[in-house]
């Protein structure tokens, strides 16, 4: 992460000869210093993606401007892109249930000014986390969900979240299946944990899974939510070791330092706007 | 490994108390050096498992003689057991297709004495591996699998691995699957390399499959073999990161790497009784 | 971990044939069941280790009667050791400076149950942590460091210890050095956390001195406080991979991580009476 | 590494606004259909570095053209620049001394195509390699080093060397150190594998030293050769786990594993222009 304000350019479009010439070219005119700068060509899919960070102060311009500037070209080559502003803190609301292993070390990276972001409120089905977010400062929400009628609680946490004007729904040990039209209301815009190294194990009690398999590791899994339970794009994935003598809570003990690590990554590549979804595949730039 | 010659017990019976007291006081009664000793209780199964090295030299006796006399311990406590003589080389066979890069490793693991042991011959579906095979003075067998009638491989290497009087036949990226009458025949001495990280991607193209979920790191599992495919129990397992920039053919060749040192970590457990197999799940002592 | 209560028995002693069956058959007589055991003998310094836990409710006595019956014994083979009941929480005290994380990470294993110990106080010589610590209801000492008289707070840093009635003091993220009077008062029971993968970048700024250096991985090291600066016995370290395109504050960000990690880990092999001190290294059993 | 046939620039310069679309555009200008790019800008020496691979094909000139043309663009920058086609295999020439693992390692990855190099000869100060070398069709030459006049084994070193036309010096576990002419008239060009994880435990018996130390973790270290023992620029580094039962002789099996790979790697790295040297530190691209 660049300390000097910078503008970051994030596109994908179909790939040909000359693009990054056009767009580096377009940022040279435009006087603009190129703090960092990645792409990825993906012989599969004839897809071609990148992005860039441009120091804002060599810029002679602010970013609406810029993004008008660039949309011709943009348009030109078909690209699906965004502009960033560093300066624009982005908005995070975190879920949670009862275990608060990620929630805590979120909040202690946020709070070291790590995690540079504004974390608007917390949402949780229990009451637990409340003392502790309260006491950061943040708004907590308590949203249960009701087993004989859970639209009530997704109708409340789809409001908390548009009144919250978020960008991201991070959810953090948050145990419950978000329904099909708020994962696809908020596509790519929801992050979640899961506590296994995909695609093993998918859905409920992980652990005893690869305990009962004898694995001789145990991860976790940071990824997009889609309407297909634990299938979303993986943005961020990490093992550890684990042996026969290790029983099924030790697995779970060691699986939450992989979750609150690999989550706190997958969150960071996310909200600096290097994570581009390519199908069930990402590009993390 | 110790250097000096030592014998290994391994044994597993109900767990009770006094179990470890009765096999080191009958050591220790026949002035039994232990090198090193490792045990394990298991509370789902109630099972103990025990695997103890003891110096010969400190012993009053050979091993047929101290087999007879804990004998009627072992009978005793209802253990599965055995003792072992750091004196006597076990003996593998390697079985390869096309693919060298584990035969290669383990050539030279052999060939460095890292690898103690005996290998009567190795056998493969192909010719490819005969020429570095001879040169090291090893026999090879050319056993073509037949796709219309592969019982008659089959068949033969039953002969070969009985005449080649082997311990344990090791898959070093040998690309058929064993009929269930010989995994069955040889059940705890068949060592398999899978080039994934299971339980995901079971069965052919793992790499590809890993491209197309788009996982972050890929893996390679050492396993015996049983009549499922890619079932059987996991002896030692490892992965390596990847990113969207590797196509499959780069993960195929991180995945060697990986392939490589897994098998020559699990066939090391295993040749020196360290494993012992729990249903689905192994104890590596 | 065991949940049920049992007594673990730690010890160390020149070796010799017979240890493991009098340890062992000293336990069965009293009916213990073993529910875990380790042991290890080093052939450098001849020197045996064993760590046993016995079910406290299948031994017909308590901890000091088991002592007192096991004292003829371990004065017999002249061991130096130990025995402790796992319901006898350890005491902790905390010492931080300014940075937090390690701090929040114990904080929350601690609320959760995962870390099963009395913190009677946290000391910082800076007031930042007051806040937080106060909120879990842990009382919390500010005891600055004057740089033209350390030895006041080192005083009081001592009082503090004793008044807690504490076993254990862990560095997590303290920034100053002890006294070596300190150091040799409290031997194998302070614990630091020292930001550099030891041997490599001891003292101070260890990220600075592996960016100069081009290092691919930094890591992180959990050790028993010397009076020797950071070369006191290793209790557990690891790494994490970095490139060319981290900053020293990149690095210091990763670092943070593997810290936290790597201490939770040090600290519970230790509060498991898992460490045995051997010369310059220890022992994990 | 891609399959088709490409040319691949390699620079670094002062950094300044423009450079990427002046080196894109030129390339668009040709034609030339970018697989791949990647740069990387140090805000602290302020140099800017890249590499691009453009399919020949798209290109509608040779290598020579290709440089001709890019001169003057590459004046203008004060780039230090190199462009390589991807049909002109490298060449490299292996040293080796005793032990074999990495030689085994590289044998195979040349023989299955994986490393796409030519290997005009393998050079030793023992016999022990020859057959193996041999056997494989690549020359071997023995160069003994005789310790009263080690200067007689440079020159012919560096004879065999050049007739051989060869590009890189792979030092594979090859135990000598070579003089500091031979080093700075191959900067660059001479890769080394250290068995240890620098800068811990420079110079000799660095797996006695780790023992000796408690270390947790035990590495390897890829590197260009310098004058200065062990201390130039890391290309690649890894580590794996130790315990206190692994003797030095188990570190040093643990080590050759490590080893391997990592000189794969960082030889792999190599071969692809992909490292750049900044001063003590490489730039990976």
């Amino acid at each position: 992460m660049q300390s000097s304000r910078h503008f970051t350019l994030r596109l994908s479009c179909p790939d040909r000869v000359g693009i990054v010439a056009r767009v580096a070219g377009f940022l040279a005119d435009a006087g603009g210093w190129i703090l960092r700068s990645s792409q990825h060509s993906d012989p599969v899919t004839g897809r071609f993606y990148m992005r860039v960070e441009v120091d804002a102060d060599t810029l002679g311009c602010d970013l609406p401007m810029l993004t008008k500037r660039f949309a011709p070209l943009a348009d030109e080559l078909d690209m699906d892109w965004r502009l960033a502003d560093s300066a624009v803190r982005k908005r995070i609301v975190v879920l949670v249930s009862r275990q608060m292993h990620c929630l805590y070390d979120l909040l202690e990276r946020w709070r070291s000014g790590e995690l540079d972001v504004e974390i608007p409120c917390v949402i949780s089905n229990h009451e637990d986390a409340r003392g502790l977010v309260e006491w950061h400062g943040i708004p907590f929400h308590y949203v249960p969900v009701d087993k004989t009628d859970k639209e009530v609680a997704w109708q409340a946490l789809d409001t908390l979240f548009r009144d919250a004007q978020a960008d991201t729904m991070v959810l953090a040990r948050y145990m419950q299946i978000l329904p099909a039209w708020l994962c696809e209301a908020y596509a790519g815009q929801i992050l979640n944990i899961h506590h296994s190294f995909l695609p093993s194990f998918v859905g409920a009690s992980p652990y005893q899974q690869a305990w009962e398999r004898g694995v001789k590791q145990v991860g976790a899994t940071c990824h997009y939510v889609t309407a297909d339970l634990d299938q979303g794009p993986i943005i961020e994935q990490d093992v550890t070791r684990v042996t026969h003598n290790d029983a099924v809570k030790d697995l779970v003990r060691y699986g939450k330092d992989i979750e609150k690590a690999v989550l706190a990554r997958g969150l960071r590549y996310h909200l600096e706007d290097r994570v581009l979804i390519s199908g069930r595949r990402t590009v993390v730039l």
